[in-house]
């Protein structure tokens, strides 16, 4: 996969982007990340990108024109016609792993980062595909959102994690959050590891993972827990 | 304030949080980080910081040792007896704006980022107050959500943002997507500039914005339009 990124601070990325699983891939040519700074592309002599927002109010806007040309720039190297171009934003869709899924698929993915109070709209109506929103808080720009995707979409290319760590990603696909975890030692400073995960009985095992997974769910995420079919076993498990 | 993060990745963090307004806020020694590498509390020969779970499964577990000694390193220099310890996990609660207001009242703030299949249960049982989801994805580590926290919290302290800055949220907290924004020039490649935001009509153009408002959020977040108590102009804005 190709990712452009239109940021004014592409020194941000380099450290989050340059360790673990992403460092991996990208040494693996199965992702690579190129940066363009939107203030290069100002027509500007004083390579202004923000300006005052039209009838009035606090905060700069980013204007138009550097962004476009940078986006142009972009499609100068990409040669597709209308490559999904993301804009993150706190107005945009609620980011979610289905969305990451989808976006695994593509072969190209352009990320514009806003700062100030945004981009002019005309921008988006213009080259944006995709108004994404990584969750409900403030942020200082659109950068840290836009590594949070890349991270999330990355892993999920083919061949980018290992078998044993991809299987890790099921339970989250269920719909249910994860069960307690435990490694050694058996006793740390006076806590045990629950006893049924020595017991070596495989059945007990998964049926006591399933039901914290099942209480812990009903508990933090009650939006998330009326989404699962639950089951017989699912029912008896949850009895007190 | 004061944040501490321990992480095995240390150096992923310098980029992000040392741009725009969280460096000025770290020159105006109004927010100071420190970073505690887990790795090298580790009491194992061999530096190790994770192991098999108990109980069967793929991937590693963070063991409790070298996390909990990497705490009690800062209890020392705390000096506090029950600091704010965040555990980034995807089966934390959702972080939202308020909850980044109410940390930001904290004098001090312990991160504990994660990697491979989490940490063992014990550690999040000892020592950690708050276990907090940024979203539902599945990402590489804690790192990424800790500087998303860090980001949305430390703007909120005082002095942090400067008053224009700080005006652009409270669309943000009235519950409300935002309007959209534009700016010079009026017509930019035969696009145009909506005319009320010419006319010079305060009145007008607040009603407008606000009609965008409540249409772009009825429209893209159903979840947050339901909450809002809508008054009669927003009904009469809102007719067809």
């Amino acid at each position: 996969m190709k990712i452009h990124v239109m940021t004014l601070f592409p020194e941000m990325f380099s450290g989050p982007l340059g360790s673990s699983i992403i460092k991996r891939a990208r040494e693996d040519q199965k992702l690579s990340i190129e940066y363009y700074q939107i203030r290069d592309y100002s027509a500007n002599k004083h390579q202004k990108v923000d300006d005052y927002p039209y009838g009035g109010g606090s905060g700069m806007v980013m204007t138009p024109q550097p962004i476009v040309d940078a986006y142009r720039d972009i499609l100068k190297n990409t040669g597709r016609e209308n490559p999904r171009t993301i804009y993150l934003s706190p107005k945009g869709k609620a980011f979610t792993q289905e969305m990451a899924m989808e976006l695994s698929r593509e072969p190209e993915l352009i990320f514009l980062c806003g700062h100030y109070e945004g981009v002019d709209q005309r921008v988006i109506d213009k080259i944006v595909t995709d108004e994404i929103s990584i969750g409900d808080y403030v942020l200082t720009g659109g950068e840290l959102p836009a590594m949070v995707m890349i991270d999330a979409v990355s892993r999920l290319l083919p061949g980018v994690l290992s078998s044993p760590e991809a299987y890790q990603e099921e339970s989250i696909y269920s719909g249910l959050l994860e069960y307690p975890q435990y490694t050694r030692p058996q006793n740390f400073e006076g806590r045990e590891v629950p006893k049924v995960l020595l017991s070596g009985d495989h059945e007990k095992i998964r049926k006591w993972r399933r039901r914290e997974s099942l209480l812990i769910t009903r508990e933090r995420r009650p939006d998330l827990f009326q989404k699962i079919a639950l089951t017989k076993e699912d029912y008896k498990l949850l009895k007190p």
